[in-house]
């Protein structure tokens, strides 16, 4: 049985502050939890109401009911096991050839996509801005479904990072160049800006070409892509080049 | 003020059944609620808290509380206004170059999102089985960011429609031919499938061919990308050879 001191602290943990506090964070449903066993991630325990499904000698595994789940979990509708998880100092990467650069993006949905996009294209590095998403916000680790068990994703100043960088520094902006005619380089910084207000003039600054993707509808009302699919197009345009 | 019979109908609208009947749909905002005053359809009535701020004489405007508009309101934290419009009949288009087909997508935010797609690259239709998720689910109509007053979304059976195109019919399939070297033709029919189950075997059998997004990542484990996601990478390519 779960005491009310551990749903306490496991209801806290969709707080930055809280995970900070006790280093830990919560990951769902068996399938989720089964990536961690292949990763570094170290897990305390896992809480399920089947916990024979998860066959895993090495984990502390207790059974609790599906009321006490649903007491620990943050889905609306609950899976059936909650892994409680220690957070994990990520070491800055140097020279990765393609690099995702977060600069404040703010929707958990978003982040985790983005999370998903490099897992696919085998990018190993996410570099994001201080006030970008936590990635360990329960939000961001459900969308990004595993995902972030394989990519690794350091918070930095984004400034020092792209002024030091040997990484050609591309963004996105309204009239950039055309990404179906642009010549990719083999060493790419791609910076994804805000929801709202995009790249931030400061590291705007640091970039060495804008880049834009056509938009081939007749509106002009039409609203400009969602910053994940923005992400995924020009990857699969940089990859396209790499392809065999 | 609203009367609780109005209260009622305009909750009801959340129900597919409830749409049909009185053959009407719901916008949120006032952002999305502009993009219909340039579209062909027809605004009933606009509740809004603030109606001097949409500055269109020939919409019917009534001032609301914004306890009233939360009560109409499908969504978590309600916009400004909230617009009855009438369901509009859309005819299926011949001969369209590209146009996407949907076999039973179910996630209104993906459909949603490839709404915005749509419209973004100008493809001008998009045909659905007829078990596809509503288009007038409020959920869809705000994922679609005001795109669906510009794509002509039609509900067919899908076997007749693939029969009877003169574009080659492609689908996604994880053994698929390489989208990166494949030669898409001109005409295309793009099938998109279930978020679980994919493209239906009666659907499949009809396919000319099958491509694949190739995975860069090594890691066996990684989940495939979303629908929405797939299809925005696929569109990339298509329209990468069209780009001036």
């Amino acid at each position: 049985m779960l005491t009310a001191h551990t749903i306490k602290i496991l209801q806290s943990l969709d707080r930055k502050k809280f995970r900070q506090k006790y280093n830990l964070f919560l990951v769902e449903g068996n399938k989720n939890i089964r990536e961690l066993f292949s990763s570094e991630y170290k897990i305390n325990e896992i809480f399920s109401i089947n916990p024979t499904e998860l066959d895993f000698p090495e984990a502390n595994i207790l059974e609790i009911s599906a009321r006490e789940l649903k007491k620990i979990s943050f889905l609306q509708h609950p899976k059936d096991s909650v892994a409680v998880c220690e957070i994990k100092g990520n070491t800055f990467l140097e020279n990765c050839a393609i690099q995702l650069i977060l600069d404040g993006i703010q929707d958990p949905g978003n982040m985790g996509t983005i999370i998903r996009l490099a897992d696919w294209f085998g990018i190993e590095q996410i570099i994001c801005s201080e006030d970008t998403v936590d990635f360990y916000n329960p939000k961001v680790i459900q969308a990004s479904m595993g995902s972030f068990t394989r990519v690794n994703i350091v918070y930095q100043n984004l400034k020092e990072v792209l002024e030091n960088s040997i990484n050609v520094n591309l963004g996105t902006d309204m009239s950039g160049e055309n990404i179906y005619t642009f010549p990719f380089p083999e060493k790419i910084n791609l910076l994804l800006g805000n929801e709202g207000n995009g790249i931030r003039p400061e590291t705007e600054q640091l970039l060495h070409h804008k880049i834009t993707i056509p938009r081939f509808g007749n509106h002009q009302s039409t609203e400009s892509l969602n910053v994940s699919m923005a992400a995924g197009i020009i990857l699969g345009q940089i990859f396209s080049k790499k392809s065999p």
